[in-house]
């Protein structure tokens, strides 16, 4: 399939050009360039919900009752399960493949994996490209969801409009947890397993910690919702926080401003990745001699990193 | 203290000068620039030797059993236990510390741990320069032992002259992951808690897993080590394998390769850090018009890439 055929396929929310593409995005290929520019024009529709939270909270059990929920109001959907490649897991993804399979004769709802190999952190540039594309395939709604639970995770569903940090009761430290980092990027949160022991004790932690934070009165306060996404229990309010959310977003103008932070990042990560490989050239090139310069002690890396700037004409 | 004195303290090994070197570290600090100018004609004499593997295989155990070893043999060490920063965990450093009081009144040993917070992954010139202040304040050996088991760990213990892969039997899946992605950084394997059982078919599996990959003749073969190293059992075995290795490096020439490149990684993320700030400075720059224009669908990613690029000069 030739490129401009792919993005007209695309653009039909073909399924075979959906996957090439999102293959595509993996690998990193050159073929992303053409493509990108083909959708560009097609983007911006669709609404995007990050799931994030330890491993055991049931973020795939939510995000799969979340995709009933959508379709019961009968809007499409897309899920895009992110593994930012930890090399010692590796197969949890396919695990929860499986569990989505109940959607698999759905033409309303697409459910891909990507990995996110590379380098320290993986593709700063591959979620977004991978949201670009079903954008532009037509869903209305794209979940994303991590494996894993590190910043590389936490940053991922951050690049949503939409946030939701999961809990659940009897998981000792989730809330704890959540207070070291995912604070600032939670717009709802939801207490999964809510019909366990400590359900209620969960809720009244995270309560005072969405209590402690100064806010400003039209800034957003992240509702808390209790779930048992399993009997999809809990699963209209959340659907309603999603909602609130988004108007929330788009009357005070802040979706706009979201997404704008979101392409620059997009943009900046590409422009890194462009001027890595640049600098990278050659065996005999400004950071090959520097390089060599700063093991011998010759030259401190600081210095050396002028160089190759200088030499990269910026 | 200021910079030149702060060097000048770090060169004579001063405790607190140290500490607050790598303090610099962790906050990426402006004053770096000087520290490691005043520092590189005093590096590149320390061995540097990496910990990596799953939880539970006892790294910090060994990581403490190693430094005895190298007490016992007169060489000063240093541990570096680097968190790549999991927002969810945290504090587990903490507990691991308390485990290394053992050595708190050696003057012979120091050991310290490293947040490594920041952007997706971290910042990736952290573990470098921590390495550089640690070879630099004179210690003969320095261990880094890194928190969790995600891509980022790896390549953090990939960045010593030796890299440890640590597995332990009933474990169920340490070799299997150890498989996925270490073996290409793993100078030697230790089978730790080699009293437990299934000690024997974890060395089968490893064996098999070594020899499957193609070597050259005069290439390294990864040796594999039994330890108990609560009880430093296997200790002298597995401080002659990082001997051997060792000697091994300096003889093939492999030594200066493998720190020619960790100097090139290093002054690489210098320069795209350099050039990062360059491009994020202020609302009204190119990045930011351009953020705007792929928001809103007019402009695709990676034309807007070229723009910033064409206006930063390179």
């Amino acid at each position: 399939m030739d490129t401009p055929r792919l993005v007209e396929k695309l653009l039909r929310g073909d399924r075979r050009a959906l996957a090439r593409a999102i293959t595509l995005v993996e690998n990193g290929s050159p073929e992303l360039r053409e493509i990108m520019a083909g959708l560009a024009p097609h983007t911006g529709r669709a609404r995007t919900v990050g799931f994030t939270g330890s491993p055991g909270v049931g973020k795939s059990t939510t995000t799969n009752a979340v995709v009933r929920a959508a379709r019961a109001r009968d809007l499409s959907v897309a899920v895009l399960a992110v593994d930012p490649s930890s090399p010692f897991t590796g197969g949890a993804l396919l695990g929860d493949r499986v569990r989505m399979q109940e959607h698999a004769t759905d033409p309303g709802v697409y459910i891909r994996s990507m990995a996110n190999r590379g380098h320290l952190g993986g593709l700063s540039w591959a979620t977004p490209h991978a949201l670009r594309v079903l954008d532009a395939a037509g869903f209305d709604v794209i979940l994303v969801e991590t494996v894993g639970v590190g910043q590389a995770e936490v940053e991922i569903a951050g690049q949503a409009d939409t946030t939701v940090v999961l809990c659940a009761p009897g998981m000792g430290d989730s809330v704890q947890a959540a207070k070291a980092g995912v604070l600032e990027v939670a717009d709802v949160f939801a207490v999964n397993k809510a019909d366990r022991d400590g359900a209620r004790s969960t809720l009244r932690e995270l309560r005072q910690m969405v209590a402690m934070k100064d806010r400003a009165d039209d800034e957003w306060k992240p509702p808390i919702v209790m779930t048992v996404a399993v009997r999809d229990e809990g699963l209209d309010e959340l659907w309603e926080c999603l909602d609130g959310h988004f108007a929330h977003l788009r009357d005070s103008g802040e979706l706009a401003e979201r997404r704008r932070r979101r392409a620059r990042e997009e943009v900046q990560a590409i422009v890194l990745d462009l001027l890595r490989s640049r600098i990278a050239v050659g065996d005999d090139g400004a950071l090959e001699s520097a390089a060599r310069e700063v093991a011998e002690g010759i030259r401190d890396p600081y210095a050396a990193a002028d160089l190759v700037i200088k030499e990269l004409g910026a």
